[in-house]
């Protein structure tokens, strides 16, 4: 049975994430997700900022969060991101962020493939053989 | 037939909640929801600043949204807020974010009544009446 | 004795820009700085946008705030911003954020005209004289 | 002759943080700074969260900042925090933001120590030797 490729990245909460119930703001758990995700690419060898340089952008169409418990200050939290569907043109990450092996966000975004045009596009055989490791997720 | 109680709140976008692509970074989007929902509920009668003063409190535990459109710094949109779901223990709004009729964002955000323990609780019926105007959403 | 031109907007404080202490988090007063900057230059008849869109571009390079009071999730703030010095090559421009007449911060930031290049550079005559209103800040 | 003790903690710059320039938002290094005097403070024996917890806060009276450079996404960069001055009622924090030896950022922040009334109140003899480390800063 083969597994995806997770990658695990530890965030420490700052005090301007965190709002005056003293919980991290729900909109903050995005830039999370999003810092989950950059690492995910890092770790197939992939700069998202390169990525953006040569003319590749992965903007968002469609986000969906559950909020099971919430995190605070100065907590250490960990995002455990997968790729649950990657084709030339869409991906889709999956999210975990757990507080020691608390379950606190489930989460999903998925991204299509855009060109410098701004036009929803197709990724090259090449760059998509390298984010896949020839077609593995 | 009976339609929802609709607000409509007017925002122009600001530099700060631009990212580098030019459009509204994704994260803030979840911001113009909950100046959504307030103004909902300050139509209502309540201040959601109120209500938390009295210890009442409406953490969101599930979020969606789909993006269809970018909005680009000093853009004006307006964020259109409804209550689909309206129980003594949970609310649920449904938002579209327009910019000149065009449609740039739906989004869903589920909430539960909580107490100041942080236990959800059940909203009180007196609460409840004036918050549903006797029953309508 | 000829006064500065001021403009005033107003902002309602949003639930996300409030910190733990139930105040505006402290960086949060920057974007209202940034707000009221906009509406200076628009009094004058220039957008931001366009002027970015046209390659001039106002980089901060020196911010000052004095926090006198702190403002509430909630509140109505108005954002009274001067331009205290102007320039071809230097805009600084000065600030008051007040709660009903209660004085909640002072606030300066000093910026360079910057062209595409990414250097500073110096506005050209025509521009000048439209923001400066023929010499008057 | 004797140096202050200082700190570096280390950041990467998130997509979230950066403006349409392509570089990070000017309100954003405030983050940085209370990150780096968060991790001051742990140096020291400190945790910030525990001392609201026990009634003390520090609000921001005063913030300068000049700006020399920008960092830009995906950007590692270092805040070096050092105690500018320290007595029972006033913290100041002196910083630098550096990328690989690069001055970004000089700033500096004083803080009153304020009590859970919300008034300026001065620190206990035994926490001022603590965070002092008995008289040196």
């Amino acid at each position: 049975m083969k597994h995806n490729h997770e990658t695990t990245i530890t965030s420490r909460i700052r005090y301007s994430e965190v709002d005056s119930m003293g919980f991290v703001y729900y909109a903050h758990y995005c830039v999370f997700l999003e810092v989950g995700r950059t690492e995910w690419l890092r770790s197939r060898g992939f700069s998202y900022r390169e990525m953006e340089e040569n003319g590749f952008f992965l903007p968002v169409v469609d986000l969906k969060i559950r909020y099971h418990k919430a995190a605070r200050y100065d907590d250490l939290i960990e995002t455990i991101t997968t790729a649950a569907e990657l084709t030339k043109r869409v991906i889709r990450f999956s999210y975990r962020i757990v507080r020691e092996r608390e379950l606190l966000i489930e989460a999903e975004t998925t991204h299509l493939f855009m060109n410098r045009s701004g036009r929803a596009g197709s990724l090259p055989q090449e760059l998509f053989n390298r984010i896949t490791r020839d077609g593995a997720i």
